[in-house]
């Protein structure tokens, strides 16, 4: 049970081969338990953490085992934006009004076809309390609007539209307020975040074992979870888990094996977004045990073309040198909408006045003094772009796109070549991506069979399960980590607060 | 074990309620066997019967397990159509030539973006064979082919095509052939291939259980399924399944709250194309017993608005009013695109010579003097619909169609008034569909756990697997039943092969 220096990744090769666990295991099978607690979190990223810091205040002993060398996960990794709202005073101080409703409206409407209104509903009217949950933490926020579209603040800015609330259709469904949070510092938060978790739960008495890798769950005759099996540098150990196991593991993007299964559209991705842990195997673990994975077709899919925002004001056409999409859209919305044209091709049209490069250097597909030229160019059918621009042209010059509603700030004629075109197919475009299907939960963590028993022993949160975001084409920046945490705790609270096993 | 002339699909209410099944139970626990076979079959429909057909005629003895009062599951009450391929004596006879690499081509492409290459490719080297077998069980197929565009045919033509094989653009991926073949019958042709298999299997010996239910299964102390809990009239009763169980029980379009969890799209179907059995049991039992489910969230989502095929002549447009399919596609692939569009609207546009009524009653939108009028009516941004007729009219009379490729033989320019459009949008057209989503399967039938092992002792097939069709886009007729009357019999082999549980 000693920290080692060689890492196990080392040995892990995601990808088409999988992953490899071992079936269940009965607790009388296992000959000695190497180390016991009363919680055995899985994962030390954002939702592993937050559970473990929760489940230590309730006076539980907390085992959190690590893959990796380090901890923090997916979540250090990334942008670091949290998604809150309902009225914080970073909103207030902005300017902007938010309440519960409004907020649980959008979510309920960009969560996808199938939303967890009871989560939606639960994270909404305790998102205030979330956000100063995180304060406590020692997450600082400051009190200043990013207004430029991005997919992440370049400076210290607090606050941003993170998500699709002030654009068509969304924004006549629930009164737009910015609620994309960004703990204070320059550029990426997402260390900052996981800094400050792991510190408050080590400083909480929670204990890490990193390079500890879980390859299988063990059940008492009852079938509830007890304990863990876990491979680390010099053998396998089993870890008892007297009130509970709470799998706080990830995603599954970096499983070639698992896409092709459940989110082939995710084969499309080009930009894992996550770690090599994000492999699928705190679901498959979970599933091991009879639980039971839902909304596994869907995940976050984006062709991020801006920033610079100014590239916002170009215009995006399809094969048939149509548009099919207001180009102010959130990046993720833009993406899933670009691969369910023909061959998932797309072109974002500029003139000379509003061309850019894009931070994401997509490809230059072609470029041309006219906009017939351009479309030659691109061998589109003759026509076509010509009219679809000079249709928005015509509009944009009133303020107007009678289409797709795009926002009036971002409405301008192109009209002053030369024309260029950028490339933002999925063939060659940077394209990002994570997926948001996964074990199904009550808002309590406790992971439910697919006859909505629950198993018993086991809790899940963050990536590990389906959660809050469950749509690409509805996905905000910041419901992943702002789901992670917020229902890690409850999982924490959960897995702390049951029975011990017998 | 009487047939009881009550039904308990009576006390059934297929919905939100979902299904009520019991946890898997230990062999040990059965304190009598009411009945065995070595081969227990859940479900008397397309795939069970053939399954049972395959069994018996290795001599293994059969039980079939059937919910509803009378055999023939959805099969019974579908059109009857079979995909086959690769120079059947009907294409032959129709001066179509086909073989196994395009049809291989061809299923490979129209299976999704998640095609099983290993059952594809069997099915498609194993059509000859697979034909000549229906033949054997008393199908006849009349040598002829019906050229027009429907979801049917009306009369005895034997030959169609069924999907999307001569549509761009599959037409570019594989020499397009005719593979939907229909069993000589005026109209639907469902019964008789059930009444055909059926007597076959009852001529071999199988025997039937109706008014049966099944609501659980039964495995030994090494998890082998070694027999089903089963409903009855007057009780609860236990079967022993000496080699194996097979599921082909059908998919779950009539459990809603299966719908939301997996396939939020199939929320749009308002005519469920299936039987009240199709409750997803098959792939909950398979569940319970530690098989996965894979694909679920894909399904046929149809919008039928021909025949008559005279309508394909139209324009079908969105909200934009902008096209974004060729007409001339699969109405399961036209559902599909529809809806991808925003609110799911779509309209068919016509002009006075080619207007008709759809069979399928598709609501009347608007109606105008002219396309300005017409474009007014249906509330389009101006100019929108004016300009996408303008652009395919000047191509249609020329033979072509730049943007979606559409047959030359259905583009006619539509100019002359008055102009009508009928109202495809998934919330007021008519919109059949059914689930494609089941358990994972190797080709044999044997049920895989998520990690790929076999489950012992149980098979499945037809809509309780994932199976040949796995996507709306690329659907031709005739799949499903092709695929359940084929791999049925290899479940059926499997199982009957099976060694003896001990």
């Amino acid at each position: 049970m000693t920290v080692h220096t060689a890492t196990e990744s080392t040995s892990f090769v995601p990808g088409e081969a999988g992953v490899t666990l071992e079936p269940l295991r009965r607790a009388r099978e296992v000959e000695r338990w190497d180390a016991s607690a009363d919680v055995v979190i899985i994962g030390a990223g954002a939702a592993g953490a937050s559970a473990a810091i929760e489940a230590r205040k309730l006076g539980a002993s907390v085992l959190m085992l690590e893959r990796a060398t380090d901890c923090g996960g997916s979540t250090a990794l990334s942008g670091g934006i949290m998604y809150f709202g309902g009225g914080t005073e970073i909103q207030s101080a902005c300017g902007f009004s938010d309440d519960v409703d409004e907020m649980y409206k959008y979510l309920l409407a960009a969560s996808g076809p199938n939303p967890d209104a009871a989560k939606v509903r639960l994270y909404c009217e305790r998102s205030l309390e979330h956000f100063a949950w995180c304060k406590e933490q020692g997450l600082r926020f400051k009190p200043s609007f990013y207004a430029k579209k991005t997919t992440e603040p370049p400076g210290e800015d607090g606050l941003l539209f993170s998500g699709n609330e002030n654009v068509w259709p969304f924004n006549e469904i629930a009164k737009p307020a910015p609620r994309g949070h960004k703990p204070c510092t320059i550029g990426s938060a997402g260390r900052v975040i996981m800094d400050a978790l792991l510190a408050r739960s080590s400083e909480l008495g929670a204990r890490v074992e990193t390079d500890t890798r879980v390859t299988g769950l063990v059940v008492d005759d009852e079938r509830r979870v007890v304990g863990v099996i876990a491979r680390q540098h010099h053998g396998t150990i089993a870890i008892r888990a007297r009130r509970g196991v709470v799998l706080c593991a990830g995603g599954f993007i970096m499983n070639r094996a698992l896409l092709a299964q459940h989110a082939p559209k995710l084969l499309n991705v080009n930009i894992q977004i996550g770690n090599p842990g994000d492999d699928g195997a705190g679901i498959l673990l979970g599933l091991s045990a009879g639980g039971y994975a839902i909304g596994m077709g869907e995940g976050f899919v984006s062709v991020p073309f801006y920033p610079p925002s100014k590239l916002v004001f170009g215009v995006i056409v399809n094969a048939q040198g149509q548009r099919f999409i207001n180009e102010d859209a959130y990046h993720g919305r833009t993406g899933e909408f670009i691969l369910r044209q023909t061959r998932g091709a797309a072109y974002l049209i500029l003139d000379e006045p509003h061309f850019a490069r894009p931070l994401a250097g997509m490809p230059l597909a072609a470029a041309g003094e006219t906009l017939e030229e351009l479309e030659r160019e691109l061998h589109l059918p003759e026509g076509s772009l010509v009219h679809s621009l000079d249709f928005y042209n015509e509009h944009a010059r009133r303020g107007e796109d009678p289409l797709f509603h795009k926002a009036q700030a971002y409405l301008q004629a192109l009209d002053r070549g030369p024309y260029a075109a950028l490339d933002l197919s999925v063939s060659r475009a940077l394209v990002p991506g994570f997926t948001m299907g996964g074990l199904d939960t009550l808002p309590s963590g406790e992971v439910l069979a697919h006859d909505h028993r629950v198993v018993r022993g086991l809790y899940a949160a963050g990536r590990n399960t389906c959660g809050l975001p469950r749509s690409a084409a509805g996905y905000s920046s910041g419901m992943s980590i702002g789901c992670a945490t917020f229902f890690g705790r409850l999982a924490g609270v959960s897995a702390a607060c049951a029975e011990p096993a017998p």
